[in-house]
């Protein structure tokens, strides 16, 4: 090479990198400069190879890794953390399917349009309608294709909020470790290689702009970051991140929403952070709704995390209670309406210096026959029991005669099949006319993150400048934006993870397989 | 060199590229290679160089130029478009001030408190508060920098949607070409470079990942992409993005707001696109509500743009008059609300197939006195006149007994000092006994993106990992994300604009200056 190049070897690197993507259609000079410092396919080494690793053992990333393994693919899955599963394991275990054989057994006519509008209501029109339609119409064949790995639904039907009818079906566990645990049990069983506390650093590409690798800390200790030691996995088909939202990240979530401080608790496991979606958005990938994050209105003040009111309150005070103020034992909001709508609602219960007034939910033992977690509820104080109404008021120092009031106009509009104050839909509403009672303080968690990277129906992450695939980059669940619009639908996260980490899976698998070299 | 870095030079660049992020503290291989491809300083040769260089003519752009080049500096503006001044020339020219010696004249008290709290309650608590602080404070100063250049203001203040009090200052012109005009000749006389149809095309860094220029489209024609000349030019100091918003980009605005179609109509000029937002985020800089775009509730559906009517509904209907649905004749919401809370409510009006129906909004002869628009807005027939409430009703198809009723409770309010309606402000409410009356059809147009990328108090862009600045990397103005939170109140881009461009200006103007090479 002659003086002018040695002295400037970074404008070899841009020509080199300019041919390429020129190819790739990307324009600039940041453009070029993002994708000049790679290695050609030949010229990489790497001290492992496989031809699909994903990154994230939830929903998303064990469907995509057993989907893409059936389809004859090598497959690698990393977690950065000592467990697999990450919020999958820690939630209700329920999926919303259009048009399941449970639905058809209970005289329940669904499609999947009513699943779309029911989702585009709740996410006032900002939903990506062309992946939210291939979500809704993978739902009853991935609900066979989870019956076939092991997993165990119970033999009813449940009405979430938001949904416009009874959709969503639950594990037996009420858990999805009732999802994780059969898929991880597949995995291992086909060979799929699954490797905790490996965490993804950084990406590597070709001169093409293609990733073909990752850099892996391998041993790491979250959140100690310097932990582990560094090894390079090339992926001759795909990395598929299925790495989750940012629920946990309160220093980068605060960005976005400045009140989602630490005094405002979070679901979610510690791992919940946003370095994967940084990465990728320093990729190219085009950051889709950041700043639509998911307040989880069934929560409880009285625990922390997801804790055992979150799946009560799902299971049996929404479906089968009301939510009353405790200053007036009135409700004040439609119990079933979508996640944004309650958790608002429940938000503005404060006093005048804007302390919260955590409202108080009940049913009754009928209500509550089919919550796991009552009795550990009971036992770690977060549900309280009461015999009559009046006990119930004074536990919760309500007043009694206006709660006693409340509840007969609440039998009335069950009666009536009509909630002419909130307008509830009334399909499996349940009259509240004998006690034991048992009551939760609620209050609002950060939950889930709509916003992600934006890609398209192959599950192909898209370039921001060129709206193209960036090549080798796929992306599933709740790491992906847009889908869910405003206001993600309760079991429509499953949905999610499951139909479009299959669809990861299958594509990348189809992929064109690339030629990669050991050190 | 060796055999070995001949065969892989990327690795080199990697290593090379690697000692300088650890410095700036970014640790992952995508970070690393989005800043490999760098020249090092002495190494980079550029056609032109400055102190600083200016991306963009409006309010901030104009305003870090004049105050960096005030404070010392040779100073280039560049703008893409063959005009200068952008949406800032097409617009009120309205400043929202706190504390200015006007609101003093007519015993009006306000504060940067009182404007702050206005401002986060419009921004739904979504408001990066240290920078809202940072415009507040610097309006009434900033107002007395701009006479100090030329401006000439309005001898009385106003009273705009969504502050609590009349805290607006208006040029004579009722135009921000009253403000723009007048900037651009004092650059130009102080001895500023102003180039038109010079397009960034995206940034050159040096080797330690400071932008140290560049690459500009010379003779560019606005949107033919491959037009003009490509050039270097390098920055001393630093790069002031002043490069506005992406309202007329239909393609991205829809990718974050599916609904805002190329049937939504836009205030904005053709060059409010997002190429240069897009150039900073591949540098990583730290994106923020990108989805929170603003509909201007004061537009008319029977003309293209801005209009005549955005100025006359913002100077006329809404202070001085009323909005009613032309289907009842009856107000809906109160005139003085904050710009999202005005839209979302016009756009609620539609009938049974979804179409919009669009509200009447009108005033007197007496509450138009002040609007310059009301002649050519009458010769194009966006705004009608009629001499009674009868005709008014007949030429819009209202019912007119229910118009004027309604016409008469709103004198009532206006008596009473109180809108027991909808609870308007009404220190500057009119009667509305007298005709001729003067009327318009409204529907919103998309009108300003409150998202954009992070800054500091420096107005330095922060980046996406490490939270820390771009080195040489500034931005003011609409380009910036988080000042407004959820919707920015009228009057306060002029404001963010004019006090965030010469804070740029002025830390850049400071920093340090490095050596740069003609090529």
């Amino acid at each position: 090479m002659n003086e002018k190049e040695l002295a400037s070897p970074s404008r070899r690197q841009l020509l080199k990198g300019g041919a390429a993507m020129a190819v790739a259609g990307l324009g600039s000079t940041v453009a070029l400069s993002a994708n000049a410092a790679c290695v050609s396919q030949d010229e990489a080494k790497f001290d492992e190879v496989v031809d699909i690793i994903v990154v994230g053992s939830g929903f998303a990333g064990m469907s995509a890794a057993l989907q893409a393994k059936e389809a004859g693919a090598s497959v690698m899955v990393i977690d950065k953390m000592p467990v697999f599963g990450g919020n999958s394991t820690i939630n209700g275990g329920a999926m919303a399917v259009a048009g399941s054989p449970l639905q058809k057994k209970e005289g329940i006519e669904d499609s999947v349009d009513v699943m779309v509008a029911d989702m585009l209501e709740s996410g006032r029109g900002m939903n990506d309608v062309e992946m939210l339609k291939l979500v809704c119409n993978g739902t009853a064949e991935s609900c066979e294709w989870l019956i076939d790995h092991g997993v165990e639904w119970k033999p009813f039907v449940q009405h979430f909020g938001g949904h416009s009818i009874p959709r969503v079906l639950q594990t037996v566990q009420s858990s999805g470790a009732g999802i994780i645990r059969p898929l991880i049990k597949a995995a291992k069983k086909s060979g799929i290689e699954m490797r905790n506390q490996a965490k993804l650093e950084g990406f590597i590409k070709d001169d093409s702009g293609r990733v073909i690798g990752i850099d892996v800390r391998q041993g790491y200790y979250f959140p100690k970051e310097r932990t582990g030691k560094m090894v390079k996995v090339g992926a001759r088909k795909g990395i598929i991140m299925a790495t989750g939202g940012f629920g946990n990240d309160i220093e980068y979530r605060q960005m976005q929403q400045p009140e989602y401080t630490n005094q405002l608790d979070s679901t979610n496991h510690a791992g919940a952070t946003s370095e994967a979606l940084k990465q990728m958005m320093l990729l190219g990938a085009n950051p889709i709704h950041l700043d639509q994050i998911q307040l989880g209105p069934w929560a409880s003040p009285d625990e922390k995390g997801f804790g055992t009111a979150s799946q009560f309150n799902t299971i049996a005070t929404y479906p089968s209670g009301i939510v009353v103020d405790v200053r007036t034992g009135e409700r004040f909001f439609n119990e079933l309406a979508d996640r944004k709508a309650r958790a608002d609602a429940i938000m503005t219960r404060r006093d005048a210096e804007g302390n919260p007034v955590y409202p108080i939910g009940f049913t009754n033992a009928e209500g509550a026959k089919d919550a796991q977690t009552l009795d550990w509820g009971l036992k770690y104080n977060v549900i309280k029991k009461a015999d009559s109404l009046e006990e119930l008021a004074k536990i919760y120092n309500m007043p009694a005669k206006a709660l006693k009031d409340q509840v007969a106009r609440w039998n009335e509009s069950v009666t009536n099949g009509n909630d002419s104050e909130f307008g509830r839909p009334m399909q499996k509403a349940m009259l509240l006319d004998k006690g034991p009672w048992y009551g939760v303080r609620m209050w609002p968690k950060v939950h889930y993150c709509m916003g992600g990277v934006k890609v398209n129906t192959a599950s192909e992450v898209l370039h921001l400048v060129t709206n193209k695939p960036i090549p080798g980059l796929y992306a599933a669940g709740e790491a992906t934006g847009g889908i869910h619009g405003a206001s993600r639908l309760g079991a429509c996260a499953v949905a999610e993870g499951v139909v479009t980490g299959r669809n990861a899976g299958r594509h990348c698998a189809q992929s064109q397989s690339i030629k990669l070299n050991l050190a």
